[in-house]
């Protein structure tokens, strides 16, 4: 699929069929996800592909009871590694969260080229994401998404206009 | 552009021909950055597009002098604005970061599309970038990248692979 038609396709989707995602989509995906630039290269990122019932029933109460994250036949969880990752991104911060969030909109638009519905899931506790999927200390987690085949027609929702959002030469 | 083929031609370029970027990609790329999800779409970014010399030969000391940057037409600063932002992603992060990266990924990949060469740049002082685009305290730079058509092919550098990557069910 042509990159403007995923971006303008991609929308969030949280009504999903059970159908079974395609191995050969499942994998494309995560190789676009793995293409990703990170800072320095540094690749500080993990990506958990749940699709065990038992732990996706876990994944609800972690995000905040959205309980169409689990009706999809899988759940990706995006991992960043602080102590791998570039430190000073900018002179002030991390760049994890930067380098996951690349990797993420890398799976989602590749998931939208592939029919697929993807929903960015920011809204979850850690912890209990973390406690759910066995993910240690070191790592941070970053933002989930379901994956799997739409049910419905999502609006696209509004943007602010380009006037907004765009400067010239000055801020 | 198909999307996945997109996805492969993206480098990190850092030697530019001195030609101006077409109006007609500059806008199909901005679009795709404004077409882009972020947390409750609360859309909480910026990007300042830099042609004016001046402004782009105080970036290269505010990028560690990383001569490149202004060597291109344009430079892209994109920042991001916290308090306009989803203050608590995962339950412990605001998701500025995240909001700016996905924005940007899209820029990066519809550059890419165009025929057009980018190159993430982290490395750079914040308040530098912040006095010579007048980036009020409100508002952080999460990135920047020159844009311009390639002078050199650059080479894909090295990912790990999947299997360091990905895991299934546990991390």
């Amino acid at each position: 699929m042509d990159l403007f038609e995923a971006i303008k396709v991609r929308r969030s989707v949280r009504k999903f069929k059970r159908d079974a995602v395609s191995e050969e989509s499942l994998k494309k995906i995560l190789n676009a996800a793995r293409m990703a630039p990170t800072a320095e290269n540094f690749q500080p990122w993990k990506i958990i592909v749940v699709t065990d019932e038992d732990v996706k029933r876990k994944l609800v109460p972690a995000c905040n009871n959205q309980r169409f994250v689990a009706e999809a036949p899988i759940v990706l969880v995006a991992c960043g590694l602080p102590d791998e990752a570039y430190p000073i991104m900018g002179g002030y911060m991390n760049s994890y969260p930067v380098d996951v969030a690349i990797v993420l909109d890398h799976v989602m638009l590749a998931a939208a080229a592939e029919g697929l519905g993807t929903c960015w899931i920011g809204s979850f506790k850690e912890e209990k994401v973390a406690e759910a999927t066995g993910v240690p200390p070191e790592a941070k987690v970053v933002a989930l998404t379901p994956l799997g085949y739409p049910a419905e027609d999502s609006e696209r929702t509004d943007r602010k206009n380009l006037t907004e959002l765009v400067s010239y030469n000055k801020y």
